[in-house]
């Protein structure tokens, strides 16, 4: 067989498996500890990091005809590193040149290389993981967790779909029709298969690893050619991928030029000169629903798999657990300051107010739970840093002064500590579902709306109606009513939104574990792609067979 | 469980393994004998075909605002049956007011009531094919196999690979976090199918059920309703199917309008009405490149899967069975008037000649042995009428008129009784490669092009290039030698088209089983379909989760 594929085959056994049950199971461990990583792992990954600042990032024969590279950290530095970079043409015709061995080598090379470079990738997490930090504004340890072993078991996951999809069908058969009482007709059939060609993966600011890992392991394990084309401000963690990528390609005989990078600068993105070019046939995109609009109409025949915007809601109807519900938005709120795209926005709250295990809580009583649950997470400046991180995008910034005019505050965004122009905790508006329609827009960042609405019903039909409508990747309930419990589940699923039911414990429903939770459903405008189901790997290639009369002597063997 | 299900599980589970195997299986006997079908079926499904003629074609509940229908058979007589019909947007209200309950069906449910369906139509075949033979003009014998059993065997290919899907992610599973020395966080996830809505299902008039069954099938499994669309000429098999399909939804329960028939008449097609529809979300197409691109640019978001047109190509490189080699080729020719998508247009041949069992053959003794092969097979007018049938479309008979001067004619085309205006044996015409490229456009119907080109590897690499820029369904090659069969294999892979080597018994380019053969690519643009793999199924539904923390108690359960 082969000697990668061998080496890695019980991972790929086990996440075959995990993806069939369900239930948790990661195969890059999350804790950033040096008794896993190696002691001096952490250390040695920021010391990686900090040699690659101000420096040119070299990738030996990667296509080049200038360098750039302008990314800032949102906690403050210059990265100053500069990227080879080239028009969408050349990378194209490189990527175009490198196609023909990958597309014929055998599944099993591809696979192993694949799960090789994610191996390879997860021994650098703590290198990546200040990469991510320092493009991304995620505090380290969800810079660690999301940037690293969580992307790299999304990736894990998209190779082993599609290693199981490539597989189903044999490479060969023998096809034995009876003729009655004269000899069967026989043929020999083969299948093979053939990659769609060239695939581009257009990363987003926020994730520049977990959004992109599923759909470049997908097309890399299936025999495409890939172009990464990272967010100008957060090069970097691509960066390094493509590297790693590129270095095991050389180093199995491959041509590197399988994996690039289309680094680009921000107001010149190359992206749309990519989407145009006919040569690219798979196009994973995350970002808005307004460009994901326009890849859309211009993409031709590329097949494209998206996640794109939404808005997430809570309804609130009752609880057993006040305080943990409390504490629980609150940490989903804070979380890396609302900018997930699993970040919930509203909350829906009835306007007589929810039963509880303290009694009936007005509304203003929920309100001010929440607000309160907040601001103690926050309490500690060195804990809030820890929770909320800074924000990636100076937009982010702008948006929050904007909502300000939107409700009224019962918890105004602030910084972490004063001054600090690059974090923002929560804002929290209360609004009335009867007087706005404000909430219903995305406000992407730490912007939340308490909404007023006639009763639970009322609030579980708006944030479902509101999902289907603008798109939503996640949905919360809180409830104690079992028959209402029901119907919501019920009414979000037919939004297609996956619904979380009365966390109030370590789980959030910010977060989406691999190997178990669907990300985004493509049931509804938030996007087309589910990482990952069958529908995100089947369609990146095709199979094709040649058949023949099977000599008569071959007949019977 | 559920009856239907239980009762044709065995089928199910036959179907699952074929396709795993892709040797030669199939559920529903190809043989139109009464020792299978019943001493009587044959009588009986003439009777009930007669017992059609000339009246209304009733189907209860059918929303109607008025009714038409002018179908005549290619045979001469007019069928004078009358269907239901409405406009788009009625059809599309019955649609969704039949959905909720169907999507929320038990998988099993679904696919046991499909498989009842199948059942009931195979019991049906002759009908089946008679309607099939008095409207796309297929002789009896091929209407009745075409059109009954193995249309039948692709509508549970599709199940089976639907079933597959929706079963490949479990129910519910226990997902049990470990917090290191803490109590793990342990949640219950629960899955649905959640179909994409209101499914189109276009057919064409020469295979309105083989070419429709796949879709139509793949979409009921996975909870979409369905709108058929026929072909204004070729109604009653459609009619017919939708109607067993209707009765067995209603005898379950369920509202028969989950399958309504889009009856409408030709000049005044409600097709595009149907496709600008926003409620339609999954459109399954069989017919020609240009309409194919208007359903593209105007789907909206709905999931499109098309079959679409192409020029299949014969490469000849020399043979060691000349005799048969000319004897396959002309039955692929003569084969239902070359009206299949899976006929082949072009026969690529040295202009040096080839090398045969019989010495060195000239570019003309090719040619000249293919057509007197043609000459030979269809030289009994009964048996050529059992070949030919009748030609379908009137633009046919156009196309073979125009197509006289587009080359030298060794073979010109002909009615198989003189005077019929209805049949027409294949016309031949020998033509350059260096002098035209007449026979690179599609001419649909009993028109071949004998090509002379440079050599054997010129003429594989032209009919490669071929598949490739305009589409293909099938290619063939006749070559002895096997490094060129090698490099053929590849050629035409890349291609993305599925290639016959050799054929020279009773088996022909023309034939694609299921169970075994995927029928169209996706990989070139005679279409996006592959029927059936699993990226024609695994998106016609997504999968949407909720998730609660487990109850304490029912933690070790």
């Amino acid at each position: 067989m082969d000697a990668l594929f061998d080496r890695h085959q019980p991972t790929l056994a086990a996440a075959l498996q995990a993806v069939q049950e369900r239930g948790y199971w990661s195969a890059y461990p999350e804790i950033p500890s040096g008794k896993i990583y190696g002691e001096t792992a952490k250390d040695d990954g920021l010391a990686s990091y900090n040699a690659r600042l101000g420096k040119r990032f070299d990738m030996p024969g990667h296509p080049a005809t200038t360098r750039l590279g302008a990314e800032i950290s949102p906690f403050g530095p210059t990265l100053g590193i500069t990227y080879p970079a080239a028009d969408a043409r050349t990378l194209i015709a490189a990527s175009r040149a490198a196609a023909p061995l990958w597309a014929a080598a055998p599944v099993e090379t591809r696979v192993g290389i694949c799960l090789e470079i994610l191996a390879r990738l997860n021994r650098i997490s703590f290198e990546i993981a200040n990469a991510v930090m320092h493009t991304t504004g995620q505090a380290f340890a969800m810079a660690f967790q999301a940037g690293g072993p969580h992307a790299q078991d999304r990736g894990l996951e998209a190779v082993a779909y599609a290693f199981s999809e490539m597989t189903r069908t044999p490479g060969q058969a023998v096809w034995t029709k009876p003729q009655g009482r004269a000899e069967p007709i026989v043929l020999e059939k083969h299948w093979r298969i053939v990659p769609r060609g060239v695939s581009l993966v257009i990363g987003c600011q926020t994730f520049p690893t977990w959004n992109s890992y599923p759909g470049l392991f997908a097309s890399l394990a299936t025999g495409n050619t890939v172009i990464v084309k990272p967010h100008p401000g957060a090069i970097l963690p691509l960066a390094i991928t493509v590297s790693v990528i590129r270095q095991v390609l050389t180093e199995e005989g491959f041509d590197a030029n399988i994996a690039l990078l289309a680094a680009d600068a921000s107001g010149a993105e190359i992206t749309c000169d990519l989407v145009l070019n006919d040569a690219v046939s798979i196009i994973d995109y995350t970002g808005s629903n307004s460009f994901g609009d326009w890849v859309r109409r211009h993409a031709g025949d590329a097949q494209i798999y998206t996640e794109e915007a939404g808005v997430n809601s809570i309804a609130v109807a009752a609880t057993d657990d006040f305080t943990g519900m409390c504490a629980n938005i609150a940490f989903s709120l804070s979380l890396y300051s609302g900018q997930m795209c699993t970040a919930p926005q509203n909350i829906y709250v009835p306007r007589s107010g929810i039963k509880t295990n303290h009694g009936l809580k007005s509304f203003d009583e929920v309100a001010v739970g929440i607000v309160a649950a907040i601001d103690a997470l926050l309490a500690d400046t060195a804990r809030a840093a820890g929770i909320c991180g800074a924000i990636a995008n100076p937009a982010t910034m702008t948006r929050i002064e904007a909502a300000r005019g939107l409700g009224k505050i019962i918890r105004d965004s602030a910084p972490i500590n004063t001054g600090d122009q690059r974090t923002a905790t929560p804002l929290v508006l209360v609004v009335d579902s009867d007087n706005t329609n404000a909430h219903e827009e995305e406000r992407f960042g730490p912007i939340a709306f308490i909404v007023g609405v006639a009763d639970a019903a009322d609030g579980i039909e708006k944030a479902a109606t509101l999902a289907h409508r603008k798109g939503a990747i996640t949905a919360a309930l809180y409830d104690t009513d079992e028959g209402r419990v029901d119907a919501a589940v019920d009414a979000f699923a037919k939004a297609g939104v996956n619904l979380s039911i009365n966390l109030t414990g370590g789980i959030f429903v910010n977060q989406s574990a691999a190997f178990s939770d669907f990300h985004v459903t493509g049931a509804n405008p938030a996007g087309s792609a589910s990482l990952t189901d069958t529908a995100f790997v089947a369609n990146r290639f095709r199979t094709v067979m040649w058949r023949r009369p099977k000599a008569p002597d071959r007949i019977t063997a």
